[in-house]
């Protein structure tokens, strides 16, 4: 019989240290754009980001960090947020990124759940800072001085912790690659959040797909423009991606508004922008606004024709893939979540859709996409088998790959998100139709998106429900021209009870919900509906409440 | 201190048979067409590749076929051989493609030193076959019905053989990612051929790192014509990376004649096609040939406006690049061997060049081009150091990553081919500049050491092949008693052309050569010898030459 025989192929670990190198020799000439607080630009070349990036590593490292220690961040979209993307594994760290939307609450909350033991944050965020500071304490805090503000002395200065390392003696943590190089939490729909942790593996072939001329397409010579923030799945993979080709990046700063995205967009303008519906729908809504003679803006903004964007984190209306059309830009939805890096579907222009109608173009567009290489997606029906493929049959989308988490930090694997044989229970159902065209028809039942940001029904029940004057409460998504969606809360008052809007703000408040996870609108009734199990009968309520 | 922390993402392989699940559910309507012997065109669709090719690796299963056994093939570029690179895998075998443009004893060689268990041939090739049967005895020799005639009696018929299998009850060998896939013989400049064994990992690496916007840019819409035989590097990667995406492809099956592939072209129009540079300049000739009115095909051929074509496997001249350019068909140049799954280096249009003149662009493209992502390259010098990214400074290319080979079948990892931190040694010697474009200078064992110094054939040969009144040019060396070697030029005129040696020296000094670089002697030929790679065959014109 023949001898068994082995791969030859070297056993070269897949490494963002190497996506780093690539870059410093390279692309050393390429352009990294910051927008700073006061709006000014701040141009770095890829060779300053490669040795900065390094001197942060080398200064971690000599900080004490050692392989595994969580290092949080606390930041908007700028060039010191990617120098710790890649610094802090490349000392052996791992980088927990804090969304900076949540309550301080739960921002300590999480912090203390990844035992953090640093935390790099913007000086605008300072103040946020102090809000969770008594929540976790952090051996070092160290300060991004965006705002161009000296550092007070009780944080470290971070200009000052690389101006005193040096990158040409940093050498690199050994790894293997499967070790971790970010972590993010995800929303929590239910329970508690829970933590994701990304792997040097995950990251570089979430990239590699992320790039594929179907999706990102991402070239040397693009320019690309992350408004999706860095704290949410690492701004959708596409720092990483960037680096590994040499991409040009403009990042936003903290200016998200409409009218800062036009003025960026024709001052350094992109070919790739990542973002959410709402912003996009505002951003065309504020764009078309000023193109009537004598409007306010009024001659102003410039969009980048030709430009390509992936949209994703809810539900791409068919209207936003039209309005931006007209102006011969590309909005490609993506599907996904914090538990798959992100990227699992994207609706591209398939071979089978070149001779179709634009109305089936479009129609396509607006669904969730094609499952992209590397990720196995089936529709799990009730029944527990798969279901067919043919755009009705609906059922829960399960997702299994490299780059999607087969458990959580600390959780291990619950039984309510992964299957007996390993799948992850992603909650949104959906169909498929016959070309692999996933439809979601309804999305995590209990949740609601707003702003890109999720809301959690269940916590807002509680809440509410913990208030002396409330027998029930059941809170619904209504449609929001602005927001994507904006909770409405139904409630059953206690008999004899009274209770206004402004009392349940005031007691939400206090319990620890920010402005915008509070209820847009309250509908006092006499009974929730129920289902025949005794839930909640939310799509009752819907049909009532939400076209109001 | 804070716990130690892991990834959370789930341990999946990455598969061939995660691409080949992917390509019956998600593009089983897609086309693949295949040239047969007589010239006639076989649609399937890649519904039908995904039965037949699951049929296959049940039926390999039902002869025996174990796990890392060697199944060899010995056919042309078609459906069927496309079969084989993934149902082999996929029932547990390793696929070996045998050369056959080697001669006889050569193959039955490595067929022996493979240990291959099976054969998969060609009809049209049994009388090859026929001729190393007796150097290595295959346990079952399946024949496929290329031509369409009987298969005889003595072996099994490979259409039988599928017919007999059910493609429903199929079930995938288990395997880890580092498992063997397939497996290729270097050329061996030096000593016996070696083998290079490919695994799922490398090869589903290497797909993801060839699609990439900057090299084959590869969509779903794209239609690739492999004209690289399946047999060399795996048609250097492109039938997998086309089954990862859905894309259509046209096999030119037994025809490689330039007026063959043309008339292939005009019938399907590729988008991007690969092929060695020898095939496309007597393509371009044919295709010119031909516009003149009353010239032979004069309006028979269509050339595929807007394609791209990926060219290696030896130096790319800068008249061919130009030559393309014409027609709007990109000539991309890439370097790699067996060795390099075989991408390692992509000449393609840096952001850098954005505004560059045609000449820059087209001198760089004449390069072989930058380091992909997941290669590093290094050029070591005779010090053993390192050398500057300066474009002057040469020494010989090494390179390291995961779809790079770190030894050769039954041979492990030579001195001569590996260095001691474990970077393959290429035998290639070549500068890089600081844009990181490599340019090689030559084969070390192509290159010209006249009186102590160093002359690059190859630089030579493209200033050369610059002219306009030559076709084709290789340049060897031949001894000299005074200066060790001196370059002898062998040069295939165009038809109806004429050139002296002295106009040749005229033109090589307003290029910039010096006067002791230029060629000894001229010898003007009829053709150039082709080795079985389709490069210029040198030994052949240094035993014609060089002893004269």
């Amino acid at each position: 019989m023949p001898d068994s025989i082995h791969s030859t192929m070297m056993p070269v670990p897949l490494s963002l240290n190497h996506l780093l190198e690539r870059a410093g020799t390279l692309f050393a000439g390429n352009e990294i754009v910051s927008r700073a607080p006061d709006k000014s630009l701040r141009r770095h070349r890829y060779k300053e980001f490669y040795r900065r990036t390094r001197a942060l590593a080398a200064a971690l490292q000599g900080l004490g960090l050692k392989k595994g220690d969580r290092v949080a961040t606390l930041c908007w979209n700028h060039h010191a947020h990617l120098e710790c993307y890649f610094g802090i594994p490349a000392a052996g760290g791992v980088m927990h990124t804090l969304n900076l939307r949540l309550s301080p609450e739960e921002i300590g909350w999480i912090a203390g759940d990844a035992e953090d033991r640093f935390l790099v944050v913007d000086d605008v965020l300072l103040p946020l800072y102090h809000q969770f500071a008594k929540l976790h304490r952090f051996e070092r805090v160290i300060v991004f001085p965006f705002s161009g503000a000296a550092v007070p002395a009780e944080f470290t200065d971070y200009e000052a912790l690389l101006g005193g390392a040096d990158p040409d003696r940093f050498e690199y943590a050994p790894h293997g690659e499967d070790d971790p190089v970010a972590m993010c939490y995800t929303s929590g729909t239910t329970g508690r959040p829970k933590g994701v942790v990304y792997s040097h593996r995950s990251t570089v072939l979430h990239s590699l797909v992320g790039c594929l001329a179907d999706f990102w397409c991402l070239r040397g010579t693009d320019a690309v423009l992350p408004v999706t923030p860095m704290f949410h799945a690492n701004s959708w993979g596409l720092p990483y991606a960037a680096v590994m080709l040499g991409t040009k990046i403009v990042f936003p700063g903290p200016h998200m508004h409409p009218e800062d995205l036009l003025d960026l967009m024709t001052q350094e303008p992109p070919t790739l922008a990542l973002g959410v519906p709402t912003i996009w729908m505002t951003l065309i809504q504020a764009y078309e606004a000023s193109l009537a003679p004598g409007a306010p803006n009024h001659g102003r903004w410039t969009l980048p024709r030709g430009m390509k964007s992936l949209v994703g984190g809810a539900a791409v209306p068919e209207s936003l893939i039209r309005a931006f059309a007209k102006y011969d830009i590309l909005i490609l939805q993506g599907w996904g979540m914090t538990e798959t890096s992100p990227l699992a579907t994207v609706s591209y222009p398939r071979a089978e859709l070149q001779g179709a109608s634009d109305d089936e173009r479009f129609r396509r567009a607006s669904l969730a996409g094609v499952p992209v290489p590397l990720v196995d997606l089936r529709i799990r029906g009730d029944a527990g088998s798969d279901q067919p493929w043919d755009g009705q049959s609906v059922g829960e989308i399960q997702v299994r790959g490299p780059f999607i988490t087969g458990s959580y930090h600390g959780v291990g694997s619950p039984e309510d998100k992964f299957t007996a044989d390993q799948w992850l229970r992603t909650g949104d159902v959906a169909s498929i139709d016959p070309l692999g065209f996933v439809k979601i028809s309804d999305r995590t039942k209990d949740l609601i998106k707003s702003g890109g940001e999720w809301i959690s029904s269940v916590d807002l029940e509680n809440a509410l429900m913990a208030h002396p004057a409330v027998a029930e409460a059941a809170v619904i998504a209504i449609p929001d021209a602005k927001w994507g969606e904006r909770p409405l809360a139904c409630v059953v008052l206690r008999p004899e009870h009274k209770a206004s809007a402004e009392e349940f703000a005031a007691h939400l408040a206090a319990k620890g919900f920010v402005k915008w996870q509070l209820p847009e609108r309250y509908e006092f009734i006499a009974a929730i509906p129920r289902t025949s199990t005794g839930k909640f009968w939310k799509m009752k309520l819907r049909e009532q409440f939400a076209g109001a």
